[in-house]
């Protein structure tokens, strides 16, 4: 039985991840922490993670970056893995994650969906195995989405670009008469429409053949579920930097 | 038997027509007009389309716009349907298309192909069968193409905008921050990579459903069956101007 | 303000209404009909639709076919339009609805959601406008689903069939040395697999061209959406049996 | 300079390896062999390998498997390496394979686009990435095709179920009201229509995500341009079976 401290337990993924949980035999959550207080859970709930003194086996935080230093704090005096899956951290915040790590446990994805970081390790092994292709990123988002390319875009299109030692450029849209495909430019295209949760395709196009990878997000479940197998896998482990693709190649 | 005078019949466009009409026990081409004239033909070619004095049922025009005023001409005079398909024409070679064809029958489009026309058809269907749904227009080519967006995505986005009053501004590529869709928008991506020959696809994205069109060339051989398909069409038309889209909404 | 009489009220499809309705200024539920009552609902709930007789426009039912005696004799007795979005009707039911809309407006269809009434009419039109090019549909939905191909699938067959004067024959599967397609087939594909909502595509292709058209559902409520927008619709409507066709080919 | 056998150079595979051999400066065909001999080639063909003498790094053969036993002899007593690259090879001669093999380096695949191979791999990654996903391949291919589903197609769904311990069973087509898919299944789709040249596409489906990974062909060249690429790798190894994995992971 992995237990789990939940932080952010009272937002809207915390919620989500209530729903995977008490679906999953093997996991239960052992305590929540959130500010906010307004909600009815079936476990206690504590302002701060500091509070919880039981037994536990990982953290999942969907919080935000302010409780970042308390939780690592908490990882490392316990040993407890943590795995931080919100987003938006800044360059200084990221710095303590890599020096906790030296000390504790720690897991940290921009994408806790399995199926995306799937796709990066396809694409990886595609950008390798198809020298000269040319590649190109299309991404598509609902219509209240604010920025473009999206973070996973970027994620892709790093991946590729680090693959190919960093020569590569991105290209955001084309138009007019002297658009012509350089070989190392990279096309990411931004599409917006509806209610689209997410959907990335990654074009390998060769000479007369093309190969394509995607992945389709139909909800934000596939979030929780991937964090929640993310505890799982965390659970006893030493203490390193561990990313989702560590998940994935070990099994 | 639909007899043809095929202008720029050695040209490449020319040559995949020869190949079409051989396969088609309807047609013949009875002369072709070419300036250059290095190939073995098996009918009789002409420096202008004015030599030929024979019986004839349709012309079909792949040459370049400098023929077109004695195509017109012969057209005029002879009666005989016109298929104009080059490209490239000015605003007053197209208004002496729109003059010749008070007194002779003149088709002239853009794209030769029956699915593109086929497509622009349905797009007009969907446009206002789907009012208040997002419009994206994705269209894909070889790394060698050096415009963006095609011609052919801009007749797309052109349809849709003329189904929807003109209201719609167009947007090729998004990146940054403050990239948020505004419903008077069209997004009209280009992807460039590889050998591909050619594909539109339009996506209409309304509120947890998504209808999209798609037309894939996959040769250039489609715009000679299209305009072979145009001449026995046009055979005994009587003075006018005709598109792709009367032929197919005749049938 | 469109006043609608439920049926069905408290079945997952009824909750789903609900929820549209309350986002439509124009509409109001004035009466629910369901056996079941474990439900809170904001109008009163009757057992059976002739027991309300208070003033409404249209009749919306996602009960079960038992239902539809009462429900057409009500929409005869007091003209109501009546929305039929329940599947599973015998011939026998289908002939009753034929019967009364000899009387009263009833409006049926086996898909209430627009994107997919409009794929219909997309196809309609593709199959006329693209003769000689091989049909081919393929559906996909989740792996809970016990019946192949879908009611939708089956739909778009048999609209282009009729529009093929029924010379048609479906093919669910190919396997083996001796399975070279026939002109006269339309293989109809059911993929399935993980919680996908319903997809379906219709491909058709020529010599060299493809034409696809495809609808994506992403959620139950373009079911409830396009139920609502039917309610509007009907209201006023004569006598006369409708479908969801009319009402996009009106706008 | 990678010096070739061509066998079966005078066949349409040969014609086309001939053009891709001429756009390469590493490579030449220095002996064909054919027992056709009405083609005016660039280089002596001969009626079997034995005649030839000459130097030579790498044979490419695109004939038929009559032809194979004089290839292994050949392959085995000069260590030329040999690329096996027909298909239609019975038991018996894939064993003589195997065993010339333990003399001679030769590479043997039932595909030599690079593509295709490349998408065999992701497959595999994708299988163990993905535990729990529902597998399902489509295939698409011209109307012209005799068998289904594909070879292609065949290999791809073999790859799968080796990695899942061959405990899945493929199904080929679904229709009735009781086809509720089984985790043990994969379905394999074959889709006939017009002239597609081939396209594979496997989909992993899980909850509320889909993983696709795709390839489109769009000309046999693709399958001369690998078998060119695989005589550069094979040029100098020693004995042993290779495929074309083995090309892809070395690079």
């Amino acid at each position: 039985m992995t237990k789990i401290i939940l932080c952010g337990c009272n937002g809207v993924m915390g919620r989500v991840i209530d729903g995977v949980v008490a679906e999953d035999p093997g996991a239960e959550i052992v305590a929540g922490v959130d500010l906010f207080d307004g909600v009815e859970n079936s476990y206690p709930v504590f302002k701060d993670i500091s509070e919880f003194s039981g037994e536990a086996d990982a953290i999942i935080d969907f919080s935000k970056p302010e409780a970042l230093p308390s939780i690592l704090d908490y990882s490392v005096k316990t040993g407890i893995p943590a795995i931080i899956a919100s987003t938006g951290y800044s360059e200084d915040e990221l710095e303590s994650m890599r020096e906790a790590s030296k000390k504790a446990p720690i897991l940290f994805s921009g994408n806790m969906s399995l199926g995306v970081n799937v796709l990066i390790d396809l694409l990886r092994k595609a950008v390798n195995s198809l020298p000269g292709f040319d590649i190109e990123i299309i991404e598509k988002h609902h219509n209240k989405k604010v920025d473009s390319p999206s973070g996973t875009a970027r994620m892709l299109a790093d991946a590729a670009n680090e693959e190919l030692n960093g020569q590569m450029s991105f290209v955001h849209g084309r138009v007019g008469n002297d658009t012509k495909r350089t070989p190392n430019e990279i096309g990411v295209h931004a599409v917006r429409g509806g209610s689209i949760v997410g959907e990335h395709t990654v074009i390998f196009a060769g000479v007369d053949e093309i190969v394509e990878i995607k992945h389709t997000a139909m909800s934000k479940k596939i979030f929780a579920v991937g964090s929640v197998r993310a505890a799982h896998y965390m659970t006893g482990k030493p203490a390193g930097l561990y990313s989702m693709s560590d998940l994935f190649s070990a099994e």
